[in-house]
């Protein structure tokens, strides 16, 4: 895309009212808009960041065989009564509305309850199990404070998916294969060697630990103590001696770290199933629990997350992987031999299906570089007078200090596509 | 996908409590399931479908220069109130919630407002425009009714558009261009020759028309007067003698139908951005008025219509282009032989990026074929024994009678894409 075509620019100034430094960058470099504290508008190319992450997590929930749909956000209360989640001395962070003619409704937070009656129409015999199902999209949670951009919305966005289960034994291999589908969706983001599994507690229904992943991070708010070799974590909640020795986890291997808690996986047992009357009817007739799972990925959280570990002092590096373009395309001056190579560069480049920012502006080079360091393209190429004279290009990666020059036809093949 | 995979399964019965038709189809063949009366959650199918409409959207409007965004469902009272769009007095259909601190939100019908304050920060100059920005996205409306299935939503999704001109003659091109790409979008749906740009009422704030797009359906709420030749309809609620000559339509060229509105574009003058202070400076320096254009595509209504008009007695009929999957495959018993060739046409046409439902249960043929139909896919493929015979397969289409035998290796040239 030509800037010249985008309607958002960057803003030297930090935004007054975040402390969040995800928010400060997204928000200066005209990637999100603040609509109030936690509520967050994608603008363009916020919106393919958002858009790659959840491209990533789609991917490998599909490799596992799950099955994508979309719920709804308005949820009867009656559904939630059933599970004793409507109080909100019970659940204390609903968004709550009513219809027109009175009846309460709730904003989607969590889907457990209109999943399982959705399935109630579909799954009777032990011939229809097992299942994983997911979907992304928006959720609303009505917290007190929200003070960490991205890292905590009360409209934000989410992988949350559900598993279900005919025993023990089954849910456990499912289970654990979207444990390893979530190490494949960290690797993918860049945050594989920063995000540990990492044991918690598993909710008052069940003596299970329940896992978390937590990316490791100053900025973090939890507290967590990492296994470093064998890439597992205990939660600083449940750091118990007895728990260690249950775990296998050793007082000397741990060390104390924050961290950002980026995904978690629940084990439900058969609470939301048994409650909601969803059965199955086993070989001999018998009608069975079904055991259930839940994992969750907070993909606009992993958009903040990202955007401030990997943050320099000239503003924000993205991971390939969920760039929202590959090139960020510098043409200097605007004399007509530059003018044509940059445009015919930023063709060919979009021709061979790499995204290109293509900096077109009349504007004074020193803005031009900084803009492509505050936008945190991966790769940044200059055209100019000076480099055509030998039919080159500049290169330079976000990530390095290193400026080569290449050869104008050798550019396609010096840019790793993600 | 496999058959034994999906979850979900058709189911004979209509629900009883549904009276629209395409709730009722949708339902029955598994695509949708319904929360509430207007809140209806995706199943995988339905996702599919809906997905496909959205894309089609996105690609139209991508290619007319329109940038894409994601405001949000939250949104604050004060921004609503400079508009005089917040009390339930002049906006009937809201629904409200708090946040936890008391404060009044709404959730998103429409986004004017959001859009115009989020341009504030990028807005100043001439050189700032022409602009068109949209998204996709769940949008709420608290209706007393809803009992038409897809066709008038509670929770609905909708494609919504909004342009900022300099003059009204940019913002008359940008609005035109707009109704081409419209056209484009009902062309590749299968609903061009159905769909007619419609006159209607501006609104109270401007003297012009404001334009439907009427989807001709006997379905359909409204009524129109429609001009078969110009492809041209007025609205029943502006048809008066005069308005018809303002517009160049005689009474004797129309016919009275009814229609379902799919998508519709509203000129807003400067309503909005005047209230909420969005100038643009000129280039001498004086402070001018943006001159705004909304346009919206109902998308989940679309899939509403099109389930609805294009069905027959034997289920839904999808066009190609936003089918769940172009091949409905049916392996006919599990004698070695048939699956292992099922199997293989399975794969090689999942290689050849042609989709594909294959129906690999044991279950008797009539529920295939009846399954088939029901869902609606494009093209049914028969592989048995008999068929295998001469290496051939059986193929017809959904919308035809006729039944024809292809050689195995002939199937993948006989699929049109979309």
């Amino acid at each position: 895309m030509r800037l010249t075509q985008l309607f958002t620019k960057t803003r030297k100034q930090i935004p007054a009212d975040e402390e969040a430094r995800n928010a400060q960058l997204l928000i200066q470099a005209g990637f999100i808009h603040k609509e109030m504290a936690g509520v967050y508008a994608y603008l363009p190319l916020g919106k393919r960041v958002l858009d790659n992450i959840a491209k990533v997590v789609r991917q490998e929930m599909d490799a596992i065989g799950a099955q994508e749909l979309q719920m709804t956000t308005l949820q009867p209360k009656e559904l939630f009564e059933r599970t004793d989640r409507w109080d909100d001395k019970k659940v204390d962070n609903w968004f709550k509305t009513k219809l027109a003619n009175g009846s309460d409704l709730g904003m989607g937070l969590t889907h457990e309850e209109p999943i399982v009656q959705a399935l109630k129409d579909y799954v009777n015999s032990y011939k229809d199990l097992p299942i994983y199902v997911y979907q992304i999209q928006s959720k609303f949670r009505n917290e007190l404070r929200a003070k960490s951009g991205l890292l905590r919305g009360r409209e934000f966005i989410m992988k949350d998916m559900y598993s279900f289960a005919r025993t023990q034994k089954e849910h456990t291999e499912l289970y654990e294969n979207a444990a390893q589908a979530y190490n494949k969706v960290f690797d993918r983001l860049g945050l594989g060697k920063l995000t540990y599994r990492t044991y918690a507690d598993g909710g008052y229904f069940t003596d299970k630990f329940s896992d978390e992943y937590q990316t490791i991070s100053n900025v973090g708010e939890d507290t967590v103590y990492v296994d470093e070799k064998k890439m597992l974590a205990i939660n600083d909640e449940i750091y118990t001696p007895e728990n260690l020795t249950k775990l296998g986890l050793k007082k000397e291997d741990l060390l104390k770290k924050r961290g950002v808690e980026v995904a978690n996986i629940f084990p439900l047992e058969s609470k939301y199933t048994d409650a909601l009357d969803l059965y199955y009817t086993d070989e001999k007739g018998q009608q069975q629990s079904i055991i259930m799972g839940c994992y969750g990925i907070g993909v606009s959280r992993l958009m903040g997350i990202i955007a401030e570990h990997f943050a320099d002092e000239n503003g924000l590096v993205w991971p390939a992987s969920i760039a929202p373009a590959q090139v960020y395309l510098i043409r200097l001056g605007d004399d007509d031999k530059v003018t044509k190579a940059a445009d015919k560069l930023y063709d060919d480049l979009k021709k061979a299906n790499i995204e290109v920012l293509y900096d077109d502006r009349d504007t004074r080079s020193g803005a031009k570089f900084a803009d492509a360091d505050l936008l945190g393209i991966p790769y940044r190429l200059v055209v100019s007078a000076k480099t055509l004279e030998n039919d080159q290009v500049e290169l330079k990666q976000r990530t390095g200090q290193e400026v080569t020059l290449l050869a104008i036809d050798k550019v396609e093949s010096s840019i790793n596509k993600p």
